[in-house]
């Protein structure tokens, strides 16, 4: 029996998150189809994190225990093969049986898009926030450095989060436009639940010139939701690295 | 009455091209209802080029006359409401009333993607060519270097192609990489029936070793479209600006 772990890239326009469903198709469901097609066996796969409905991943991570005669070189080729093409697996390798995808994370890497024009783009219809108003974009760096290092991020979390530490450490938030593009990279230990999504809806408010970067500070302290910015749509949403 | 010019930007994934068709939906056709359901006449667009199904443009240009109380200004929100989220006006401006969308076009810049990695992309599927082996993007740009110039481009047009002049002058070809992403953006005065996408097809054989760089300038001479590379597939195809 062989524990693998495998990383993956996916799309998430036409699902509903990644965590398997009822009654729902997620991305999870249409991975475990293509392994049970491949191994004749059913199998139950343990991603790393459960990416909202539209929410994108160029690094998501699971893994799954198998017995089967193919080598783990070929899986994931053997998978592509059996997958949507808004689903691509890029690696696959052996690891010791104790590893879970989702308890042995160390870090991630979420990056978010904001199109920021007159008019939205056809090409980023599904992978960015379009936002009309033109964003200052170093108010919103400025704003960034208070939420860069430990705190309670209780403010930056939605209410179905069920974590019971609300204390993360994000080790820096890069921002870059190149063109109508603006790219928003956060690394850190670790995210509540729409936590990157809070943050970014709050990050624009402050680059709309609506708050000074200083309510940033402000609100992180204040430990409500409520005073925090909306959360920003699912779509501009990448899952970018998963560390272990 | 007044002549219109205006810019569109539209994903071609979901469309057969961009001339109406009686049997199949074009770009044209939702643009020409759009503008018909707000002016409440019948209106007929002249595009300035074909694009093939599955093509895609950033700078689409046409042209049409209308009789409306309507500011021009206003004409790009106003049908940006009216069309789906896969085609966007982003500019109209009243011309000249003799000016032709595509009579009086001067130079056109065309770019073309190659997806350069093992697997392909979940994001780039609909908006690259998936290439699995490496391409050396040196040899690439020294047989692209052969067909810059005014030259007989007959080698590289498709066998549908009713235009009677080949000739025709490329300003530029420049290509860059930017991680697995190869950008082809193809400068010229004018361009045959599927030359870009020959174009591509070619150079993409340049850059896999099978065929010399210095082979361009015979597949030039030769005025034998079954000299050159295969037509690259369509969807890596973007009309970029089109000037007049």
């Amino acid at each position: 029996m062989r524990n693998l772990k495998c990383t993956v890239s996916y799309d998430g326009s036409n699902y509903h998150g990644f965590q398997r469903q009822a009654n729902a198709l997620a991305v999870q469901e249409v991975i475990e189809r293509a392994i049970e097609s491949l191994v004749k066996k059913e199998i139950k796969i343990i991603g790393a994190s459960r990416t909202d409905s539209g929410v994108h991943a160029k690094g998501q991570v699971f893994n799954f225990k198998v017995e089967s005669s193919i080598p783990t070189v070929k899986f994931p080729i053997a998978l592509n093969t059996r997958l949507p093409d808004d689903v691509v697996i890029l690696d696959a390798c052996e690891v010791a049986d104790d590893f879970h995808a989702r308890y042995h994370t160390s870090d991630k890497i979420y990056e978010y898009q904001i199109y920021n024009a007159e008019f939205p783009s056809p090409f980023y219809r599904n992978y960015a926030y379009h936002i009309y108003n033109q964003l200052d974009l170093d108010l919103m760096k400025e704003g960034a450095e208070y939420l860069v290092g430990e705190h309670d991020f209780s403010s930056f979390r939605s209410s179905g989060c069920n974590a019971k530490n609300p204390i993360r450490r994000i080790f820096n938030i890069d921002i870059d436009r190149e063109d109508n593009l603006i790219k928003l990279s956060i690394h850190g230990n670790g995210f509540l639940y729409n936590m990157v999504r809070i943050i970014v809806g709050t990050l624009v408010k402050v680059a709309l010139g609506r708050i000074k970067p200083e309510a940033v500070q402000e609100i992180l302290l204040a430990k409500d939701r409520s005073k925090a910015g909306p959360t920003a749509p699912a779509q501009g949403l990448i899952l970018k690295k998963i560390n272990y």
